[in-house]
């Protein structure tokens, strides 16, 4: 059985969007990892009787309900008082809160003045919880049945004590009987139904066991997989395979990842095989570059890159003949083959990946519409070069171009044979 | 009296903390600027019970009930089958949401797959909101006295709908009684305590009826000024003229904007002065000139970038003289300035930014270390060069940087007599 948990967030910076909440990421990484699952979290503002109100509600359906917020030193931090009603208990001089407050001022040559003090009244029969570096201690008080728990707001402070005392003791309070095990697969150059389509229509037989989700972090997409059963592990690891193999290339990674741009996953490529790329950039405008440049590590492998925007800088900059725009425009097959064989010629990088296209809103015409975009990719001794339409807007156009970009070159690099099956191909 | 809302958001992707929740941030901002309040926000996992019990909950206690996310192709995707049990109607094929598939696969094509369909079966007896971007359309229903609205979870996708569909319609429905007034200002160059500390300083008499709050959208920052006493406008606009005077050129511009990057403010400034501008970037990589050009209309000042990361390109590109390289290094004013003047030469544009660091994590010296950046910018006739040492992770860095040298620019095109106080200046 899994246990419960309920988050209850205060505070009116968070109701008026001021602030975004990061917190919400912290408890639900720390306690999916002892296996503990969130059924609820409800955002309030700094207000006396909603909060009284949602702590009783809360604390009914969930075995454990932690409250984030609230326990600072002004008028508008109020978690203490509404628990202590919730409970039916009085506030009362916490000894232990009080000894680490007056260390919290000590240490900062400074003395406790009365808002701070206010954060020593906590709620009888409650047990506090060390706060390493702010003044605020975390509270913990048993409500009937449900533990409940309060932490600060503030992120760093949040994070020293999840880590250090709550996880630790929720972790003994409440073993682990069916862990969550999780699979993920970062993917590139198929849309989530495109995906899910697949998946129902090649796998039929996938099990009710493992669930699939999807993450799209434009323009990756991270495919999780989770089961909870007892045979778990093994019965992920074989329908992960089953997965990859039917993916293909379309896998840029195993495993949980940080990476977030192609390039993140082809600069590591290019560093492992001892090559230099280049890059001749027309509507991507730098874009390609800059996320090359945005990888550590990238100087090994990057020494120039060509932006040349007008068809005037596309001659100066890179050799392409004037014939060549005259005859066939910038949004052409031989202009970005050009472009790919000047730029390799004036850095004497080993790979090359050159664009040309029309990032809109203006200057598209019957025949290029918007959209329109040339990428050429290679080396000396193989330059391809392909049309794609991808009819989105400025910017996304753009991410898109360069993610197809480093994708293929990417697939260059690995000895891919399968043809990329982008989505949105003219 | 204020209209409250009460907010649902879906998504295991929430609840397992893959992703942070932006989209509150949205709702607060929309909804707070034609006087409706959050209630109350409740967050839940892609679960059919679950969410059928929170929108039968949350629809009983506000006039409006927002829900986000769960309207994609997938089986996870829960929001339509949930509002339809809670509404106690069956899901039908909604022709007007088919017509819109239909568009929406022409305009990429592809055909409508089986998983994408299913965004087309809806609540009997809603209304459909338009999605000018995405496959989800909007739903409007009326359960009892709460008017439900169900909205993408795709941010881009939202921040539309929400813009062109929803805010005017509620503004409609409810309109303000007791209008809460906000000006803001974009600025750049000065973080959050800086700004505070000068306020606190310069304006001691600040009125209690105005209140500020900072938003910090790295590189920029929003200064927001809100109030609701009845002379609000009145005095908004005495004290944020106040504010403008005391901020002088590090305000990008007043009132809200959509503006994100400082090329968005700049490029309008050259295409109406009739000013190109060319870039020498080495520890940025492209990011200054894939900021421009993701700015429509780029192409009117923009013509030719030059990403010189190694010496040899920097000689070989910009003719960047090897004794220079030799005796100053890469990282120093002579190299920057050289650089600038190469590119203004080869691109014959008006202006140019040229920028030389050390990006890290590695490569830092004791004499230059990680953070150390020059920047040249200014045209023909003026050539400036500045050192700046900015400790920050490898894209933060190149980030600021990218922001410092388009906002120097943007100085000199509005004759700014004023130095630039950039908080970390070396």
């Amino acid at each position: 059985m899994n246990i419960e948990v309920n988050i209850l967030l205060t505070g009116n910076e968070l109701m008026n969007g001021d602030i975004i909440d990061t917190n919400s990421v912290m408890f639900a990484d720390q306690l999916s990892s002892i296996g503990l699952n969130i059924n609820k979290k409800v955002t309030v503002a700094d207000d006396l009787i909603i909060l009284r109100s949602q702590i009783a509600e809360l604390s009914k359906t969930a075995k454990v309900l932690i409250i984030n917020g609230g326990l600072g030193p002004t008028i508008d931090d109020l978690t203490s008082q509404a628990l202590a009603q919730a409970c039916g208990v009085d506030l009362q001089l916490n000894t232990q809160a009080h000894i680490h407050l007056k260390h919290w001022a000590n240490k900062r040559n400074t003395k406790l003045n009365k808002p701070n003090l206010k954060q020593a009244y906590l709620p009888l029969g409650c047990e506090i919880i060390a706060n390493a570096t702010g003044s605020a201690v975390g509270i913990s008080i048993k409500l009937d049945q449900c533990l409940i728990i309060c932490t600060p707001g503030v992120p760093s402070e949040l994070a020293h004590m999840l880590k250090d005392e709550i996880i630790p003791s929720l972790q003994q309070a409440f073993p682990i009987t069916n862990k969550i095990e999780v699979s993920r697969l970062q993917t590139f150059g198929m849309g989530e139904s495109t995906l899910q389509a697949l998946i129902n229509d090649k796998l039929p037989d996938w099990p009710d066991e493992i669930s699939i989700g999807f993450r799209a972090a434009m323009p990756l997409l991270e495919v999780k997989l989770t089961t909870q059963c007892s045979k778990g592990k093994v019965l992920l690891t074989q329908w992960q395979e089953k997965l990859s193999y039917l993916l293909g290339d379309h896998i840029l990674s195993t495993g949980k990842s940080d990476k977030i741009t192609l390039a993140d996953h082809l600069v590591p490529l290019l560093i492992k095989s001892a090559k230099r790329i280049t890059l001749a950039e027309s509507c991507t405008g730098g874009l390609i570059a800059s996320q090359i440049t945005a990888v550590s590590g990238a100087s090994a492998v990057f020494q120039a890159g060509f932006i040349t925007y007008s068809n005037d800088m596309k001659h100066k900059m890179l050799d392409v003949p004037n014939t060549t725009l005259a005859n066939h425009g910038a949004v052409s097959q031989e202009t970005v083959l050009a472009m790919a064989r000047g730029a390799l010629e004036k850095s004497n990088a080993d790979y090359v990946i050159a664009v040309s296209g029309i990032a809109g809103p203006n200057g598209g015409t019957k025949d290029r519409p918007v959209g329109s975009v040339w990428i050429a990719w290679g080396n000396k001794q193989t330059l391809n070069a392909k049309y794609y339409c991808i009819p989105l807007a400025r910017q996304l156009f753009q991410q898109v171009v360069t993610a197809r970009g480093l994708d293929l070159i990417r697939r260059m690099l690995i000895n891919s044979k399968a043809c990329p099956n982008y989505d949105r191909k003219g």
